[in-house]
């Protein structure tokens, strides 16, 4: 490494070494981490070129279930979404017929919230003022009634970018004083990237995996406890329905971790991007504003909450569009001019994910012209979710050495997964988890490509993976079959070993 | 502030403090500060918000000339652009007619290469491929054949994005090894921004007023070995064409730089946003990296350079699609891995940008149906704002009391002012940076919006104010005269005091 530092100019006859090398870089990046786009994806990558250019591999396709992107599965986008954006782009498109009139009219609006009616300007830091009163609007709808303040609103670059800010704002103190964040494990990886970019400290959580992933409330207790021995527990995150885990959570649970919060005085950041993938009959999402409403003033006018969504999951699937917001309530009033201090350092967030983001929140009505293609749309992907979760489920759970829990919400399973002993011992002796071990030579032999448990967070000695329930019907079913297949050799192979 | 921290909730008679309070915000939240979007900005938000609901002022509207957002202040979108964005986000209209097919093209192009072939799906988190190859095809052209690898690019949300995350690998160390960045002073505030958000070190070299705002330097080596002292200055920004400054560097300048860095091992990040506005004709822009270039192999295999580019500026002026993309040359390629999984934690920038970029780089060729067009508007606003430059310096130096160097580039105009002892003395009483006294003062009586140059920082003693020229001529000239009327009667107010 030393060696590799050193560049190859040379000027008066002295060596010039980089300034930027691994033992100079910030340690706090070099200890991020990130698998849902991590060593198992590179791979990847390294495949698809080598297909491309024509090399030969047991398969022709590489199939990318580790990433929750749905049009890069095939997803088509919502006609309407994309009709005022497209609007908006162009305005000369207001004079052409074959936009609708309801389209048009969204776009206009939006426009005029514009500054020189053009998606080309800054909008104000914390969004386009009519898009947060839509917003708020859309929330008060959504919750039956509970007010919501536009002022409350901030629009985002994707929910990653406000759940970073917040976690800024947060972050404070030195050693024992350190802020510590609360997750849950299995977590989405955003969360431990975030706090360690940040030199914050993690609180560990652990999900039930035999109780369908549920949170159990002894074991928030459990985990603050231990936690206020070496750090100072300042706020908790709770991701519902689950990423990577798909469970959703009930009201008593929402009412058990809003009830700790307040006692334990901790900031709450609800990330609820999942919100509209909700696929079994007997779950419903509540929302954490909702839940804390209900439970009387006393919390709704303390506890504070941060909750997120975004542009990209639901059945729009809009990732490229960088879209979200999150809703703020009951911060500070002088922090509230912190944080849009800082969200002006970054000017604002894209205008058109913000115009994305203004459909989803005010999709056309039953009276309006485009309502009917909008619902047949949404329907039919939200309806092909449910579908694929469904089936995902029953496939993987039929494999021997193989459980998967209900796919009750968000975009994935998690199933776990039985690595016999030699098997564990060999990606030891490679210096790897065993799940990456797995998921790596799943990959190679099949050209699937799911992300292991590893990346984020199991219980020690559990083994999992990722996998997106995105692709189409036919492709899923491919896919499952191939796990299958794989699953039963892998065992084969490996317990013939003992 | 005690007091504002107990929230309205109580539960078994005990008081619940909120959790985020200014005490416990994080301290580097808390030392940022942004000018352009800073106290004088929200106050004239306060103002037009008044004047909108029939409040009366000495004046009908306010002149926001605080921030260069050239769409907000009537500058007319570059059709061809947003055609091919319109394209990608609704492709049904590649079967219209009133599309040019030199947009198609690009537009199929560009969603060739995004998953699925939807501007919805993530991209790789440095950016689409072509585009990145249709970027260092532009950068090799721009100078004259110097190699360009697409490797080497990453697109960005902004150029801000790119200069927080190339800052964000190289700050590390405690105390005396603590990370200075060098930064001009003047600056553009996102740099003092982030290394404040950061906690490094600010190095300030003073650029020289009396010599057009040109970088000395013997000043660049006086600010390093007073650095040196209590920090490890490990990185160089420079600003060219200069934001607020508005002087375009000369290419012996650009060297002296270079060897400077190259000798004291620095990373040099060169701010070149503004690169397609230069308006005087003895000027020209020269990129640092094609600078390098000339000065032999010795320096361009060696100097750590990250360049930086932008959707927002030039004629274009596509501030809300957070375009913008880095080249980042003799990166170590472990750190370059290190850059890639840092990117990839947000995911992706927006596409729609990443498709403005695409169009920047790769606009209409003279063979092509749409060149014309683009031709007529590019020099257009280019020819407008070389008037308005040539014409707010004009009127400025005509202002007793007021020195504005040429704008030379950018969009901005920088002008020392002189305050009278007593409208020191009162600014002061007031707790104020004199020049904030003076621009908030001429917000209130004339509607015009400007930034203090203490936003900016300036040599002890001197006070400025940044305006951009980017009204329309009209406008401008209105405002012009205001300022003029304004700081004629200001000295004679306080001059009349002594």
């Amino acid at each position: 490494s030393r060696l590799s530092t050193v560049s190859a100019g040379r000027l008066n006859g002295k060596m010039r070494e980089k300034t930027l090398t691994m033992d100079t870089l910030n340690p706090q990046v070099k200890a991020v981490e990130y698998a849902v786009r991590g060593p198992i994806v590179i791979k990847a990558g390294e495949i698809e070129k080598y297909l491309e250019e024509g090399g030969t591999k047991p398969f022709s396709e590489v199939i990318k279930a580790n990433i929750g992107d749905a049009h890069a599965m095939g997803q088509q986008p919502i006609t309407f979404l994309r009709q005022v954006v497209a609007l908006c782009t162009f305005p000369e498109l207001m004079d052409s017929p074959s936009f609708p009139e309801d389209a048009k009219w969204r776009a206009q609006r939006i426009l005029q919230g514009c500054g020189g009616h053009s998606l080309g300007s800054y909008s104000a830091s914390p969004g386009v003022e009519c898009i947060r009163k839509d917003i708020a609007a859309y929330i008060e709808q959504r919750d039956e009634g509970v007010p919501s303040d536009w002022e409350n609103i901030y629009l985002t670059t994707g929910a990653s970018d406000g759940i970073m800010t917040i976690l800024r704002l947060l972050v404070s103190g030195k050693d024992s004083s350190r802020t510590g964040v609360m997750i849950p494990i299995p977590q989405y990886p955003l969360y431990s990237a975030a706090i360690s970019e940040m030199d914050a400290v993690q609180v560990n959580y652990y999900l039930d995996e035999d109780n369908c992933w549920a949170l159990d409330i002894n074991e928030l207790y459990r985990a603050y406890q231990a936690a206020k021995l070496h750090c100072q527990p300042r706020v908790i995150c709770i991701i519902n329905p689950g990423n990577p885990t798909g469970q959703v959570q009930s009201k008593k649970c929402i009412e058990e971790v809003l009830h700790f919060a307040y006692e334990e005085n901790l900031f709450v950041m609800s990330d609820e991007v999942y919100q509209d993938n909700v696929y079994t009959p007997d779950c419903q999402f509540h929302s954490f504003k909702k839940v804390l409403y209900e439970m009387g003033p006393e919390y709704f006018n303390s506890v504070e909450l941060a909750s997120f969504h975004s542009s990209s999951k639901g059945y729009m699937g809009e990732c490229g569009f960088r879209g979200g917001y999150m809703e703020v309530i009951n911060m500070d009033p002088e922090v509230k001019a912190q944080l849009v201090k800082l969200l002006s350092v970054r000017l604002c967030p894209p205008l058109a994910g913000q115009a994305a983001m203004d459909v989803i929140v005010n999709p056309p009505q039953s009276d309006e012209h485009s309502y009917k293609q909008f619902h047949q749309e949404k329907s039919s992907v939200l309806g092909a979710l449910a579908d694929k979760a469904k089936l995902t489920e029953q496939i993987l759970n039929a494999v021997p050495g193989i459980k998967c829990n209900p796919v009750q919400g968000a975009m994935y399973a998690f199933p776990r997964i039985f690595i016999p002993p030699k098997a564990v011992e060999e990606a030891k002796a490679l210096g790897m988890q065993p799940d990456m071990f797995y998921c790596l030579r799943l990959l190679e032999e099949t050209g699937i490509c799911v992300v292991p448990g590893s990346g984020f967070g199991q219980k020690d000695g559990t083994h999992h993976f990722r996998m997106t329930i995105l692709p189409s019907i036919e492709k899923l079913k491919v896919l499952l079959g191939k796990v299958r297949d794989f699953h039963i050799s892998f065992l084969k192979e490996y317990s013939a070993l003992e």
